[in-house]
C-alpha cells in the first residue's frame, strides 16, 4: 500500500494497516465495552454482516481478539480481547479524549474511572485523582454528561 | 454514517469520522515530522494528488492543520499544526507505540525522545527518565534500531 521503504517501516502506519480500515477500532471498542457476540456488535454498529464477518476474521488472525465457545448446539462465541489486544486501551483513551475534547459539545459520552478509586481517567491512562498509571483492567466506564438519551434508556433496559 | 444514536455520540466515533479515511493520520504524522509541503508529503506517501489535497482540505477544515504562506510569486503555503492539531500528540504516540511492540521485528524505526534530558518517551508521552509529563514541542524523534536503510540514506542525504 504505502510506496517508501520509510513508511513500510513506520510503526503508525503499519498499525493503520491493521486498525485503519473502517469500523475496525470501533469493533474493538465494542468488545472492550463488553459486547462480546457478533448479533450485539452487529446491531450496536449497524455495520453490514459481511463486513463485520471480515472484520473480526482480521482481527483474530492479528491476535487482537480471540474467540471462545459458549453453545455447542448451535455453536455460538463470544469475542475477547487477548493481551495483543488489551494493550491497545492506550489508543483508545486517547483517540477518546481528543474527541471528547474538540467533538462533544455537549460534554462527554462516556467518563472513564478507575477501579479502586473513581478517580477520573486522563488522556494518557493515568488517574486524575491518585495519579496511578492505568491499564485496561484497572478500569471501568459510565455515561457522561453527553450521553445521548437514547443510549441512557437502552442502558436502563 | 453510524446508525445508532449511541455511535453518533461516541468521542471515539466521532474522532475516526475525522481521522479514519485513509492517509490522515499519516500526513498529520508528517507535519509532525517536519514535512510542510504539498510535494514533500506527497513524494513521501506516494499518495495521489487529488487525494492529498482533499485530506489536507479536511483537515484545515477541521482546525487541525493551518497553511502559511511562504512564497508570494507563485503562491506557495506550508501546513502546521495548530493547537487542537498539536493535541494527537498522544494518539500518535500511543499507535506508534503498540505498532512498534506488535509489528516491528526489527525494532522501534522511530524513537522520540525528551529534549530536556534525551530520555525516551513511553507510551503514554512520560519521558522514561525523569518521569515528566511531555506534550508534542517537548520531545525530538530520531531514527530506531528498525529504520530502514533506506530511510537512514535519504536522512543523511
Amino acid at each position: 500500500m504505502l510506496k517508501r521503504d520509510y513508511d513500510q517501516v513506520c510503526s503508525i502506519a503499519r498499525t493503520l494497516e491493521v486498525l485503519g480500515e473502517r469500523w475496525t477500532l470501533l469493533v474493538i471498542r465494542d468488545v472492550f465495552n463488553g459486547r462480546r457476540r457478533f448479533d450485539q456488535i452487529q446491531e450496536n454498529l449497524g455495520v453490514a454482516r459481511n463486513v463485520l464477518t471480515s472484520r473480526l476474521a482480521r482481527l483474530l488472525g492479528e491476535g487482537i481478539l480471540e474467540k471462545r465457545r459458549y453453545q455447542d448446539h448451535p455453536p455460538r462465541h463470544e469475542y475477547f480481547l487477548t493481551e495483543k489486544g488489551l494493550e491497545l486501551w492506550p489508543v483508545l483513551i486517547s483517540v477518546m479524549h481528543w474527541g471528547d475534547r474538540h467533538l462533544a459539545e455537549a460534554g462527554p459520552p462516556m467518563l472513564i474511572r478507575h477501579k479502586r478509586c473513581d478517580g477520573l481517567v486522563d488522556e494518557r491512562g493515568l488517574c486524575e485523582s491518585c495519579g496511578d498509571r492505568l491499564d485496561a483492567r484497572d478500569a471501568y466506564t459510565e455515561h457522561g454528561p453527553g450521553a445521548a438519551a437514547e443510549s441512557r434508556r437502552s442502558a436502563a433496559a
